[in-house]
């Protein structure tokens, strides 16, 4: 295991030292979890109580705190901590094989060098496999499907025809890129399948959750944009245009045509309708349910989504339905009585 | 590629020409990105300002309008292209490969005519696969379970044992059918598993999405009507019972032995109960919650769900919550200043 | 087929016969199908009708009642049949077949006695699988990862590297276990990957459904607690830790670092926020959001959800929130009138 010292790590983050810089730690840890021998961070001011109780030999903070252990301050101190992570720890190593000879390669599809092809995998004609890309187990590539260079799929990932898969691109197990979305027009009570003859797109630097699914275009192309992260599950339909940079948590789904904008982060099992558009760093509570257009920089909660302080206190008034009727039905009781009063005295 | 005039494709859509009949097509495109050489259609009405600015040489509409392009007037614009669509782009190429040498079919078990089995397709005892099927890499087929005939299952889909897929049925990668259902019986705090002896049916011309379930039953059969069309990551629980012609947007959930009619619609991430009955030609509107039976022919929205154009409404007065208490608040003062006011008046 | 008296059947649940222990039956069906020669069982009051006329030879009930066939009375009928079921039909017959020529072991790896491998099995170094277990086609299991005895993993089930599975552990079709979840420092627009080092562990006796995923740690494990049930298309986030003998519904998700008790049971759709703290007993309404804590032995439901019977009444009063503004809007004209009439009555 490799062992840094704290002003090591600092100089790497760019972060000022409080305490012993000569100490050392050989991996990272939670604030709870974290023994001597390892650094922990705070991200979170709720925990800012464990920074005084660790047992971690450093912390990672925002700033300079009454605390045990050295301190490594810096503005960023999820950033700086996970930049540590990577350096103690790796990310995970994935499996170079070569071409398995159980690997079904068509003789028309081409492969860079350094490609890994694990057993069973299949790649159909015309598909191109960029340098230094892995593809594990049960992989299947479509015909005149291209993924890009220094990209990782794992286990039964599942890439249709004719879809682009850019560099440096990892999909979970289970993945499944370039399926059909639910496209018919109805006759006569019979649903007639549209043809799906647009692609998907998928940009450098994506990452994509296990069993997640993002259909190709019917028309036009699905696109997921650069550097965008999405979770397990989620499922993204035909057409839509997720642009650069964006989140989305687990089991969210789009819904055919809708365009989102860049830094846009949605929250888990968020729904959104078809053929809207999200602008640029729109935030999108848990669960919300999005009906409408939402401009550039809104944040938004509840089905359907409204403005998210609207939103809360909507939901919080929500909760208090019942004291709400007993005020209107006492009000109504008051008003009669009132009316039964003024009633009684005779205009003089 | 394939090209058509105006007239033929009318002809074959049984639509009125308004323009030059003589125009010729090669492909489909929307009304927002057709160029000339190609055909688009509007079945919007929203999207009729774009129609008059096209740049596509035609158009299918629902009436003749003032517009750049050749027309083709039909009644349902978005049928009549679907199928302008497939003849000029055909649907899939799905690949035929025979039976490949890495198929394991076990020796009970029965193949068709025109059957192809691509690499790492496991077909189980007893088991059979009709004419003109296509089984993608990965797919297994479980003991005593009948495919049958012209359907393709994508990569990765796993039919558990004794189930049974109907004729024309088209199954997206990774999708599952015929497992078990959440099904157990709880004593003294352990959940002790209840076999799940009955099916999984799915009729004929159905298709369901990538990385969807449907559990099979456990005391009678988990059945999909006729010609129903489930979308990616949808979970049918075991015994429902869905109807012909139903269409279920992705991530939609049924649970156990509900049953749906015929013509439904369930628009993305619906969920439903257990043991109830809808309705045909019902509509749920997305990420409802039904708790309750729906009788024919009903649109429903909410979490739980009701009636659509009530839920509508009490959406609406639910963002104002903040002013509807603003308003009894206001009430109440005014009330109490009545009351101190009328209790100052002696009565006379 | 296996046949047994109603006297044999009361004796193994430890019920008592009303009628004739001497009648014979050889399979379980539902109230409403079962037919001569059958058992069924009634476990919701609601069906006490089916009872009465009921065509099944003999019926497991809560008390004795009025009816044609025998019945075996007994505290929980909903168990005792699932006894009762598994003694007639048995569990799924899971294929034994060796160790198959295609499955692909690292040489490191360990296999306990009566270890069965599909082909296309991929077991990589120093994996280790338990007696008695059997993988089916296309199972993945990554490096270091250990699988305990009798576990059942069906097709392409994924585990990646370094996780856990205890004995008696079922997964079913196209699960994935130890991927990782969403963990990403933003910096400066770009979302940073932080290496997922910790696990995910499946306790003993734990079923997980088909299409699940559980994700791997970041820091510390993921664990599913002994005997939990998960149903399908269930999405498990980094770090989270569920308790003994829950039971969670399909296409529940549970966002990152959040506890869950022991015998909680999560209906359809739940949501469940990140680093929340639920407690034991803990039961949650289908499609609720859970954005806070909640105490031993609640019950909730909504979004946001709250104590039920509160949310309940919550829920009745919003479907009728049309009505309540019109009663506002009758109370506010009331009350001007009362004003206006007060004004006009000079103070004496």
């Amino acid at each position: 295991m490799i062992q840094k010292t704290v002003g090591e790590l600092a100089a790497l983050v760019g972060g000022q030292v409080v305490g012993d810089a000569e100490a050392c730690v050989g991996s990272g840890a939670t604030l709870e979890l974290a023994r001597p021998g390892q650094i922990t961070f705070l991200a979170n001011a709720r925990y800012a109580p464990l920074v005084r109780q660790t047992r971690a030999t450093a912390v990672v903070v925002p700033e300079a705190m009454e605390c045990p252990a050295a301190q490594i301050v810096t503005g960023n101190p999820y950033y700086a901590f996970t930049r540590i992570l990577v350096l103690l720890h790796g990310h995970r190593h994935y499996l170079r094989v070569g071409i398995s000879p159980e690997a079904r390669v068509h003789p028309t599809a081409s492969l860079g060098p350094d490609v890994s092809l694990h057993t069973n995998v299949t790649v159909c004609e015309e598909a191109r496999i960029g340098r230094g890309t892995i593809l594990y187990p049960g992989v299947f590539i479509g015909p005149g499907t291209e993924v890009g260079e220094d990209c990782v799929l794992l286990p039964h990932v599942v890439v249709y025809e004719n879809c682009q898969i850019g560099n440096r691109v990892l999909i979970h197990a289970g993945a499944c890129i370039g399926h059909d979305g639910l496209g018919f027009s109805t006759h006569q009570g019979t649903h007639h399948k549209i043809p799906h003859i647009a692609r998907a797109v998928i940009e450098d630097d994506v990452e994509i959750g296990a069993n997640a699914g993002i259909e190709r275009g019917s028309l036009h192309d699905t696109v997921i944009g650069t550097g965008s992260k999405l979770g397990s599950a989620v499922a993204i339909g035909h057409g839509v245009r997720v642009g650069a940079h964006c989140l989305m948590v687990a089991q969210t789904g789009v819904a055919g045509s809708t365009r989102i904008g860049h830094h846009c982060v949605m929250a888990g099992q968020v729904g959104i309708a078809g053929h809207l558009d999200i602008g640029n760093h729109v935030t999108i509570a848990a669960q919300s349910g999005v009906s409408q257009n939402i401009p550039d920089g809104e944040r938004v909660f509840g089905t359907p989504a409204f403005e998210m302080s609207k939103a809360v206190e909507a939901a919080a008034i929500y909760k208090r339905l019942p004291e709400l009727r007993q005020t209107i039905r006492e009000l109504e009781r008051r008003v009669a009585e009132l009316e039964k009063r003024i009633e009684q005295k005779p205009s003089q």
